[in-house]
């Protein structure tokens, strides 16, 4: 593609070094927003740009946050003892979004995989474990996709809590096997969390 | 979709503003560049919030521009004596990305369409003329989209131009028939430029 302005070169450059989006979508884009007001477009950059600033992870369930605690923390509605550990902040949004889950989050920030070089120590899994040593902590709800990684995620974080008086559970097989928990809709995914199952019920059916 | 912190909220609705950017698509570029460096996230909302801020339109050939006048007009090498008139600057820059054109261009910012309430009036025809009365123009080449609003604005700037001493040419029939030229690949336009055909040719094979 040849461009007769550098600045529209630049910008479609930019646009085409996100995710998914090839060279014409970027252009698309670009000319899209050529036509917008200048206020409009200098707020759409200012957004992105104060986001990437601004943003942080919560010190306590490394959610992202907009402050030091993430909301969900700090909301005194969301009851504390209920703990539900995911493997990254897309999948606290998508639980957020079936208003079904009122306890708080713990962000592994991934899951186990060898093959990834991804080990447990490189995810936050020692300040799960002493979230839970605190004490005030019924429930430990492991809302993992339901593969290979996310089963030894599961079985290695058990084991670690095994010794407190802590109810681990697994969100029920609603989820395809195999899949992927943030592409599950809402429905599926509300339902798979309410009929939560004890991680018993899991190996069991896991080893069957 | 429900987000824990405003500012990655903010930034979705931002992006899911772009056309074709659905909400899961914003998330995913934003999830995306909260992970980049500052820097480069800066680079890209500087990068956009300048070519909006500082591009323009060719004074001369209404094509966008860093410049007062087009990089395309100001080059000495282009041939002044053949115009290339296209419907937008998606088709400019389609054809220099054939790298067989080597003239100069006008842009009409659209085809006449009543459908759309779009009337000759509303497009750069009048510089067009302008361009041409002032001598030096050897050919208008139409290098506009085969469509009935395409052919109904060949139709009546051929008529505005009737009496100047040009040729008035239409690229080849290389584009298949009600397509968009933009969407044509390099080769076919290239192609396409280079059989260009007398308009008489255009009018013989149309009326058929
Ligand atoms: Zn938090
Ligand atoms: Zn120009």
């Amino acid at each position: 593609m040849i461009f007769s302005s550098v600045l529209i070169e630049e910008a479609v450059n930019e646009f085409a070094r996100l995710p998914g989006i090839g060279r014409k979508t970027a252009l698309r884009l670009v000319l899209h927003l050529m036509k917008q007001d200048e206020a409009q477009v200098s707020r759409f950059s200012e957004t992105i740009a104060r986001m990437r600033r601004d943003i942080r992870f919560c010190r306590t369930c490394h959610n992202v946050s907009d402050a030091e605690v993430c909301s969900i923390c700090k909301n005194p509605s969301r009851h504390r003892e209920t703990i539900c550990v995911v493997e990254n902040i897309r999948d606290v949004m998508a639980i957020e979004s079936t208003q079904q889950y009122n306890g708080v989050y713990h962000v592994l920030g991934g899951i186990i995989s060898p093959l990834d070089g991804v080990g447990p120590e490189q995810l936050y899994i020692d300040t799960l474990v002493k979230r839970v040593a605190e004490g005030g902590v019924n429930e430990v709800i492991m809302a993992i996709s339901p593969t290979i990684e996310g089963d030894t995620t599961i079985f290695f974080l058990s084991k670690k809590l095994r010794d407190f008086p802590v109810k681990i559970t697994t969100i029920a097989r609603g989820i395809a096997f195999g899949g992927e928990l943030e592409y599950a809709d809402e429905m599926t995914l509300a339902r798979s969390l309410s009929n939560r199952l004890p991680l018993e019920n899991y190996v069991r059916e896991r080893s069957a």
